[in-house]
């Protein structure tokens, strides 16, 4: 989809109830999103969380969506699982025959125990939480281990091994905001694919990103905007106002990896 | 709980369905093992995984389960969640309002901004994951740091300061298969509760597990025990045998901490 729709940019659906125009329901809306955006993106990436929170219907419009979404574009849960051994591959089972889902992305503090269960799902993928976007990344993440390199570069380190061992199929979330991290961890892991939240909103560049986070071939970041492309507009032209955003973000983008709009 | 049932048991509720005995659900399953073993618990621990792999029948599964334990004992939810800011207080309204626990698991990885957000809802608790029970936690959690200490005592330390800001909401998950670490983070964590997997079938002693995890009132551990109490007939005696399982756990647990079981 990066080639056919000439993108790079996902489109987060975290539709949260709260935020829908008037008397539009969570599936509904998503589906005029999805249906206005299909050929600006490379992937879509539901956020589990704004649908869990509305229990068994949150469900339902979750899987009606992924239904909706046109085979050919990938669907990325952002469900930020972390288990091991057999519960693990429950959660898997669950993303990947349930929801059918094509990647997920995972949570790396429990190590190889919570991502090889995934990788046991042939064709499937996995994005490993390497470095995040929000502020409160740097306690952890940021801890500097005894040899100079601080957790989220060995969490990388991790991610390469893994990577290499199961064809591409593990990528790395790595935030927007910390344009430094981004390249030195796209040193760290090759040609892998990188998702990169918090563009806009959170204050991330896509300049920077794009400089900083591509890998050789030009690609390998999948550029994720969630609430200023859906809810661009509060009114009944949100999904016409959602395709503008999305155009202009994929513009921009594009413009900066130095290739046509 | 602790007091009235005098006990440190945790039952895990890991009802993966392919292990029930023939012809009976989730559900019935759940509630007949409740009902063998509520005078012997402290807490009882369904794991989400096992729910969310059977899609929506999981869901109402588990919300009938949590429904059926007696009010007075604390639910504690093993969904491992790891999120920020609006999405991590999603996922603690899901918890908390449409599930109806007391407590909810969280991965650290992301720090303040997943854990404080579930703290906003009064009266609830989290365990965020200090040092698990499985093989590969030496992967990340063991890293050391430039000043020589884990990043698992990292994080327990942001436990201990989140626990004193939250008045004792914050407890830790700490694998029982690793009981030098369970005595170094009892000494950082001071009068904290911790949830405590890993003993009987992962190859956690209970003496040890009490000996270097309690705290100085002789209590604050929650030890879980799950497949080996559930799971301890797959007849139709299974609760018979739940109920036999884990009166000896108890009281094996009891003995080491020197209390008449």
């Amino acid at each position: 989809m990066v080639k056919g729709n000439n993108s790079l940019l996902c489109v987060g659906l975290d539709s949260d109830g709260e935020k829908l125009p008037a008397s539009i329901k969570q599936f509904e809306f998503n589906r005029a999103i999805i249906d206005a955006t299909k050929d600006l993106v490379c992937a879509y990436k539901p956020n589990m969380a704004f649908y869990e929170a509305y229990g068994i219907d949150g469900l339902k419009a979750l899987k009606k969506t992924i239904e909706h979404i046109p085979s050919h574009i990938p669907v990325i849960l952002d469900a930020k699982r972390g288990d091991i051994g057999n519960t693990s591959k429950l959660y898997a089972q669950s993303c990947y025959n349930d929801l059918k889902v094509d990647a997920v992305t995972l949570h790396p503090y429990m190590g190889s125990d919570t991502v090889l269960p995934f990788l046991e799902f042939e064709g499937k993928g996995v994005f490993v939480l390497v470095k995040t976007s929000n502020p409160s990344a740097i306690e952890i993440e940021d801890l500097v281990t005894k040899d100079g390199e601080t957790v989220s570069l060995k969490v990388a380190r991790k991610v390469a091994e893994w990577n290499k061992k199961f064809n591409g199929r593990v990528g790395a979330v790595v935030g927007a905001t910390y344009p430094k991290d981004l390249r030195v961890i796209r040193e760290i892991l090759g040609d892998a694919w990188f998702l990169v939240p918090g563009v806009g909103a959170q204050g991330g560049n896509v300049r920077e990103v794009v400089s900083a986070g591509q890998n050789k071939a030009g690609d390998g970041i999948i550029i994720n905007s969630s609430r200023e492309i859906i809810f661009a507009s509060a009114g009944s032209d949100f999904a016409e106002k959602a395709r503008e955003k999305a155009e202009r973000l994929r513009s921009e983008i594009n413009l900066a990896r130095g290739i046509s709009a």
